[in-house]
């Protein structure tokens, strides 16, 4: 039987409408059940000893279930996009798009989860009595500084790969995209001055990976200038941040006062840059201004002053797009049957994403094509062997 | 890229686990990601038109997103086939099983969800946090008196269908065989004598759509003889049932009392009713053992006696088997988007599966076959007019 069939739909010849009528996915079975026989091994009587096999040894599970191979795509609905809170039920298209990007890139099985709650505490109890049902869980949209709190005590109460895809797949991906910038305009990790704006979950993610791959001089601003221990406003992640940024170097004031001769910057707040603070910036500037559809900095404008512009859209070079990590991290944490996914883990993908792009290095590919065929494959090679380094594999 | 590469597995050469290697299903996209146009459409930044369009208005839910056509199939893994409390993993294999079956006679996409808590209140409000993410809800092989206040609850709370299939899968297909049994032995419904050994989820319900159906003298028996208000040991699911059934006649005792000169016998216990028992049943009577894999009486030996009769298993004749309902059931519901499954649209259920027999009607064949590829569109058509009827269609 074919499934429902669709009525005329209400935005009938828009082409994205078109496109998402009766949604983006479907369940399939991988047996047919043709007969009787068939039915008595998939299921009952013969799906019995199945079950009695994993009852006594859970381990089972890997092996006889489509468990190990799904992820849970959990949202609230809190932070979609640039939409802001719009709920769960709206949350859902961007969530199957996940699952189908999912699925191409990765050959991983996803599950849109979309929760009728935005409570901290209901979201952790949900998540952690629905984690039998899947082999990871990618936390998605949910707002700062909720995610934060969530992704941790996930990551405490399962043994299962957990992992805020906001913040840690825009961090590996930016990290291998600067990774490259910097080696094509010569500068070493630890003597470049770095200036990020935003401290939402991104900022965050990608401050804390940079710090992990050797930046040492590095600023994060929110609307009220640079995170520093000497402001009074700060909350707990800002004040921790804070004290592993700019409290170190001392820099404090606006924005447009730490650009001033920085080598990087990289835009994750929605905010805007004038062109005269890019200007301002050391020779050879990086310019990564991934606010989407509207970069800090129009790429056209970044170019008049900085060496290498990425952005996060798919029509300037260098797209700063978390679809070439978050597939094969998990294809990678998977395909060891891993507990988690560790900090080794992420500098791996962005370590193997950084790699590919090799002798083709140049101001408009510091990073590869989300859809390069060998992003997956290197990346979840690289996050399974660091799975295997940092003691997390189960195989 | 392909799914995990599955190494050589624990219990290889059996064929119930070489089937069950990798699990029995898996998510597939509908829409191809080729390039970036397409991800465009299908992803950022065009699928923020979707999401725009439902945070507008809620029911484009229903045209733009996967969630009509999904049931989550939940369980807490307590009552699972025979082997009783095995928990949420072990319970995966038969969660599956069920999630093919429904894709397979139903076109309805299905996703386990098996739940780590057996606390009622945590089910509850863990299934009502998840609902936005499912059409309908099946639950699935929770214990009893548990099942009941789960089911009632989110049936108050959810305005999507919920369905306890052990109960009223049970109940539509044995009303059903029941319904061409009497046709068969020229009885009517009003004044035939019916025994039911079993009062758990199965028994219950079974009792409750027969005295729709329009059966009057009904008598239920747990381990402890017939439910009936002068017992003092009832639970109150069991001291209402008793008041709609053997109060009503007067009758009492045991089993085998109850036995004596019944027109119809209904076991969903799992015990053994002795031969000498149904010798002593009304002439023509009808047998159903629904006991698996172990009938309540042998069919062989149950035909010795009665003109009808039915066991759950596929290797004799008139096999009662759930799938011969409840993916028709969904299908039915979701086409008209219903709200709820009533009782009129699972009356309408059995009525549809009693029908498919015709004028094919004799004693062993009073129910369908489960591959009869007529009855998935019967039972949808006529649980979809069903829910026109009683005012929960939606369109």
């Amino acid at each position: 039987m074919a499934t429902a069939d669709v009525p005329p739909h209400p935005h009938s010849g828009d082409p994205v409408f078109d496109l998402h009528v009766g949604g983006k996915m479907q369940v399939v079975s991988t047996t047919a059940l043709t007969g009787p026989a068939e039915l008595s091994l998939a299921y009952t009587p013969g799906v019995a000893l199945v079950c009695e096999a994993i009852a006594a040894d859970p381990t089972m599970t890997q092996h006889y279930t489509w468990v190990p191979n799904v992820v849970a795509v959990v949202t609230d609905g809190t932070a979609v996009l640039g939409l802001g809170d719009i709920g769960p039920s709206a949350a859902m298209p961007v969530m199957e798009g996940k699952a189908v990007l999912f699925k191409q890139f990765g050959g991983v099985d996803a599950v849109p989860i979309c929760l009728d709650t935005t409570d901290t505490e209901e979201i952790i109890e949900t998540v952690v009595r629905l984690a039998p049902s899947f082999g990871g869980i990618n936390l998605e949209d949910i707002s700062a500084p909720r995610c934060f709190e969530i992704e941790d005590r996930l990551k405490e109460r399962l043994d299962i790969p957990v992992f805020h895809d906001d913040q840690h797949g825009t961090a590996v991906v930016a990290l291998a995209a600067l990774k490259n910038a910097l080696r094509l305009t010569g500068r070493e990790a630890a003597t470049t001055r770095v200036v990020i704006s935003g401290a939402g979950a991104a900022g965050v993610a990608v401050a804390k990976i940079l710090l992990e791959a050797g930046i040492e001089d590095l600023a994060v601003t929110d609307r009220k200038g640079v995170l520093h221990s000497s402001r009074g406003d700060l909350t707990p992640v800002k004040r921790a941040l804070a004290e592993l940024t700019a409290d170190r170097t001392g820099r404090t004031g606006s924005l447009a006062d730490v650009l001033d001769g920085a080598d990087v910057y990289i835009g994750v707040s929605g905010g805007t840059v004038p062109e005269e603070d890019v200007a301002r910036m050391a020779p050879e500037s990086i310019v990564f201004g991934l606010a989407n559809p509207h970069p800090e900095v129009h790429p056209d404008v970044a170019r008049r002053h900085a060496r290498v512009v990425a952005t996060g859209r798919s029509d300037f070079p260098n797209q700063i797009n978390n679809v070439l990590a978050f597939p094969g991290i998990f294809r990678g944490a998977f395909d060891v049957h891993a507990t988690a996914i560790t900090e080794g883990m992420k500098l791996a993908a962005a370590e193997a994403i950084a790699d590919l792009v090799g002798d083709d290095l140049s101001e408009d590919l510091v990073i590869p094509s989300p859809f390069d065929p060998r992003v997956g494959p290197a990346v979840a090679a690289a996050v399974s062997a660091a799975a295997r380094r940092d003691g997390v594999a189960r195989r």
